[in-house]
């Protein structure tokens, strides 16, 4: 991988210089569109035209045309290419000597047609890897920056100039929200169509947008991500600065399916997209609509230091349909004060309702708008106001509207959206609103979803950042207990051996250990002190339990005897070719409350660990919450509180308080764990005992599953 | 109440003559506007103006004035009241004497300013019904009709002429509604503010508009519902004849308290909602964007037959998005068949995907989309389709919406949604579109809600017409148990009375007797059959096992002499005051997968029944679901399979299924009971043991609670 220069992508957005490597004098073709659309776009560096037949042509649209790349003297910061795929290779060699920066491969016919397009796409990405050129693309719309100005793509028009910039996965989204977005009013920064994401990713342009000035907001249409770990690392960092908003696609498993027929990538299963994004920060849109709602917001209203909010209506209706959706979304109505009570008191009927939401009756006119705005905005308890008007008898929209933009300018620092519901009448004042940089909406439940993001944000730039707990464990001991499972050509951990992997990591477990004969077993159950438990152990069992394979409450050296035998001759019949058959014999604990705690990995973000409630159906109730490692102290709090035996861990009932810290210490030793093996494919300690606060927790057994080496090798 | 007359508020709706009380000349008053809307309406009956100071205006807008409608001799069918509260009763003995039918209050100042405003309403509508007038109101917007025509209101416009009836609790909204509908091109049949809901209310109108044949859907803004069961009654059959979509506001705590002070109305749980609404098929919107949706959706569109679905697009990413949509509304993409993909492949580029979601590419021209859509509309396999499409370079948007008019006209009875996502290129095709009756949306997530919403309404069409089951039960039994408890002045049944209302119904219950003394404790459990169960017994307790109350396993006599003491003297530390302490002995069961089983009641809907998860934490898993009492069958089968529970009850693990129709049973038997006596206000069956399949239930511990005497007198 090539390191990003400095500017991060800078010459990319803003080139002094493009070169259309296929610009053409026939309309219909995408090399006429880009070239066209870098002149319409009141670009000011220096544009190159590119064809063979640049004798025949001359100039396209008053663009000298060169008949190669090599025939230009100048420097050349971006490579706008529409050419056909097969002569893309040898343009890339040459583009690499030039010295050419950046290139954005607008053509189509790659990784998304096939295996043979997939090779083509790969060897072009080494060409340029090797040259130091980075690629945007294949299989693009094109990039757009409005600063700059520029436009290299083919897109039918050029976005209205504002502060979100959008990137997208799928070109032909981008131009439909570009064609609506003008309708509507929505500007961009810069727009840029991600394609096939052979070289440059989402990653790669969140990093490098957060340092643009003119962009507020990122926004992605995204069908898979790359690298997840490096996408949840920049993105923690950028959604300090501002906010990025994702719509990830293939949410549905049918929908995953029509995702990887479309783009040829693996996507991770859903769960751990909103556990990747909760943990990085990045806000996450269910719907298209929702994400250009918050787009809106973001551009025009500065981010609120708190959840709680104020709403003016003029109808009772509406702001019930407000305050429903508040708490659908996690705002509060702020507490109107008595003393500002009393000022309204002064000027709205007294039919009026002065609790939040305050509805100033129908009668309301812009001045009483004005009025409760002002008072609300002053008020340090509330953090942002949402305005309702509907269009009465008495109903001023234009001077409510006028009144809102002079009194938003007053009181810059907390955001107002507002909600007019109308169409004709209102028509005119809901077009000065959003002229006038102020969000307004049809419909309250709209309105009170983009506050929402706002304050959601708010809560992600106030996180403290925490560091990852470290611990004092023996590396060196799970490395020899894994180096000798992998010498033994095993992928399981025998029971001993997971639980020695979790002591090392000081992870509380019984005393726990492994008998080969009946003797052997009472001897050691005699050590370890009575009562015992025995379990079977071995390779190729892996549901203990349901071959008869586990014996409670072993109270005696004669019992112990009895129970080897019992046991082996049980796992001898159901596993009749095991050879690897031995017994662990354990201390037996007293019963605590029952939690699953473990990891997985997923593909794209790599080690999840998942804390839940235990016992024998754990499937059927789902009770789980996962988090990505590794864990910073406050992320597997909140794990553990996204769980309802939680409440249960509490204490409810008069039960004293569960020891809710040492699970959480599990937890983030787990993570530790996990992340310091990446060969560990799988652990789950199940049953898990929690105790009463102070008196810990017991991982009564551990599996641990590593990497298939196989798997590792491809 | 008086009954409705057969044709259901047709002279209401469609008066021949209309007489607006209170008719003014100026213009800035409501009885202007009334009066004006009537006459811009194109209204053909008969109009009268009444206003005291008939001799100083003469006429107002043409219209002649009267000083008092006792001074015209024609029938009114209407009068529309726009003077101050203090005069409408007088008023209203006037429209008595004279024979009106209707009165439409415009009028506000009533129970929504308060107790005296309250006293006001209910006076006038106590005169209304002496007289036989049905009253709208008070504190409406007005009634406006579009058929008729006429507009009784003071709204600012007339709503366009359309298909779908809207009610609304909040006049406001109506207003906001009505200028942005107006702007969408939405069409209405009636529009009717439902403000206080003094007499008419909800299930009046949608009960009249059923039969209302310029209606297709019955659309509703509610903050409360009047008449719970009737409600759910009327619903139950209009549902079979048109859909019924409602938005219930007062979703959220924090927005019920806003309800109640604005209407004085009583909201109900929203729970008790959501299952009502179930039960009688109405169709619940979330936001208000969603029901204008679905009212575009309804308008245009015929109801499918089921809900698989075929979606075709030029563009992969808001395929993705429609697709993921589509699975969470329930939509089932169609299987293209071999035959459809083959006739396909013969038009469509081979890059093309020939499954669901058809991406045509970005190429796709108009004949393209009309060869797929007509080939989806003729496939058997298929009830619905999504079209979606970008602007991309080569896309002929106005081609493609004329070829989607053509076809839809062809093939009238599948619905066709579209989805154009752009707004400046694409708004002349939208426009087409919509003008020519077909639903279009900027986003896909709007278009698939809308289709998946006309699939809900064919699975409510289509569902049996299920009869009550009726068992042979004992309702003299019960009677006397009820009327001994009265007669001790409780309102809490002791065990065994509640164990023999629940045998009474045919609700297996283990041998349980009641024992006053230990020998007779000891004497009863020999009789019963070792081992047994021994309980407190006693009004005054509520939480047995709390204190030591309830003692399981007892072998002998000698034990259950013992045990006797030990729980009394339990019973006397916790409860010194206590006088009524008896034990009830139980044959002891074994034990079964345990659920809880209950009825609560709804202070509008009546009787609930609940069931799920069984245990100590009851509360802290919360699976439990509810259904409106009586049941059907498959209303209690369709509870259960709502509950997490009942994938455990049909077997996991390799456990034989539980006895679910015994479950089910029982439900029915408890739905049964709380139907028959009005008087229980609670029932809880606490534990409720399922054993396998065939071996039926047992239910251990049954408590009923009777409503309180003072309650029931007020």
């Amino acid at each position: 991988m090539i390191s990003l220069s400095l500017t991060k992508l800078d010459k990319l957005l803003h080139p002094d210089s493009v070169a259309i490597i296929g610009a053409s004098p026939d309309k219909k073709k995408v090399g006429y569109a880009a070239l066209k659309n870098m002149l319409l776009s009141g670009f000011m560096g220096k544009l190159f035209a590119i064809n063979p037949k640049a004798a025949q042509y001359g100039e396209i649209e008053g663009v000298k045309v060169y008949s190669s790349i090599n025939d230009i003297s100048d420097h050349i910061d971006l490579a706008v290419i529409c050419i056909p795929p097969k002569f893309i290779p040898s343009l890339m060699e040459d583009l690499g000597k030039k010295g050419v920066s950046y290139a954005a491969i607008i053509t189509a016919g790659f990784k998304e047609t096939g295996v043979e397009g997939a090779e083509l796409e790969k060897k072009i990405v080494e060409i340029a890897q090797k040259h130091g050129i980075r690629v945007v693309g294949p299989n693009i719309l094109g990039v757009i920056d409005t600063s700059a100005p520029m436009n290299a793509s083919f897109a039918e028009r050029s976005p209205i100039k504002g502060e979100v910039s959008f990137l997208s996965q799928s070109g032909a989204l981008l131009t439909g929200i570009l064609d609506w977005s003008c309708a509507e009013g929505i500007g961009y920064s810069s727009f840029v169509s991600l394609g096939n994401k052979a070289d440059l990713d989402e990653t790669d342009f969140i990093d490098a947008l957060a340092d643009d000035e003119n962009t507020v907001a990122i926004l992605a249409y995204l069908e898979s991500i790359n690298r997840g770990p490096e996408f949840v690392k920049v993105c923690k960092e950028v959604t300090k600065k501002k906010p990025v908003i994702v719509i990830k696609s293939g949410r549905s498993e049918a929908g995953s399916r029509a995702a990887s027929s479309h783009t040829g990538s693996m996507t991770g299963t859903d769960t751990t997209y909103d556990v990747a994004f909760e943990k990085c920060g990045v806000i996450r849109a269910d719907t298209t609509q929702e994400l250009f709602d918050m787009a809106f917001a973001f551009s025009y209203m500065p981010i609120p230091n708190g959840n709680k909010i104020v709403i003016i209506t003029n109808a009772g209706g509406p702001g019930i349909l407000a305050t429903d959706a508040a708490e659908t979304f996690g705002l509060e109505l702020a507490t109107i004060s008595p003393e500002i009570k009393a000022k309204m008191k002064e000027f709205l009927p007294s039919a009026a309702n002065f609790n939040n939401p305050i509805d100033a009756l129908g009668t309301a006119q812009a001045e009483d708008y004005g009025k409760i705005l002002e008072l609300s905005l002053q008020d340090e308890g509330v953090h942002g106001v949402i305005i309702i008007l509907t269009p009465q008898a008495m109903t001023e929209g234009q001077e409510t509207a006028d009144t809102i933009v002079e009194i938003r300018n007053k009181y810059p620092e907390k955001p107002i959206i507002t909600v007019f519901i109308g169409g004709e009448l209102l028509g005119p004042s809901i077009y000065y609103l959003k002229k006038n940089r102020i969000p307004c909406f049809p419909h309250p439940e709209r309105g009170v979803r983009a506050m929402a993001s706002l304050v959601e944000y708010s809560r992600i730039r106030n996180r403290t950042v925490e560091a990852i707990p470290e611990f004092d464990v023996d590396k060196i001991k799970v490395d020899s207990i894994f180096q000798k499972v992998r010498k033994d050509n095993r992928v399981t951990l025998l029971g001993t051996e997971a639980i020695d992997v979790a002591k090392a990591y000081g992870i509380y477990t019984p005393d726990t250990r492994l008998a080969k004969t009946a003797e052997e077993a009472a001897d050691l159950a005699e050590k370890i002190g009575f009562p015992v438990v025995m379990k079977i152990t071995s390779p190729d069992i892996i549901h203990k339990t349901d071959i008869g394979g586990v014996k409670l409450n072993i109270k005696s050296k004669e019992e112990a005897v009895s129970t080897f035998e019992e046991i082996m001759q049980s796992a001898k019949k159901h596993h009749p070719d095991s050879k690897l058959l031995a017994i662990d014999v354990q201390k037996m604990e007293k019963a605590g409350k029952e939690l699953i705690v473990g990891s997985t990995k997923d593909s794209q973000f790599g080690p999840l660990v998942m804390v839940g409630l235990g016992g024998v159906y754990i499937n059927y109730f789902k009770d789980v919450a996962f988090g990505l490692a590794p864990l910073t102290k406050s992320e597997a709090q909140e794990m553990l509180q996204r769980t309802k035996v939680y409440t249960l861990l509490k204490g409810v009932r008069g039960e004293a308080p569960s020891d809710i810290e040492a699970v959480i210490d599990t937890l983030l030793r787990i993570a530790s764990l996990v992340s310091d093996f990446s060969e560990i494919k799988e652990l789950d300690i199940n049953p898990f005992f929690v105790y009463q606060e102070g008196f810990g927790v017991s991982a009564l057994d551990v599996k641990i599953t590593l990497n298939d080496l196989k798997e590792l090798r491809e």
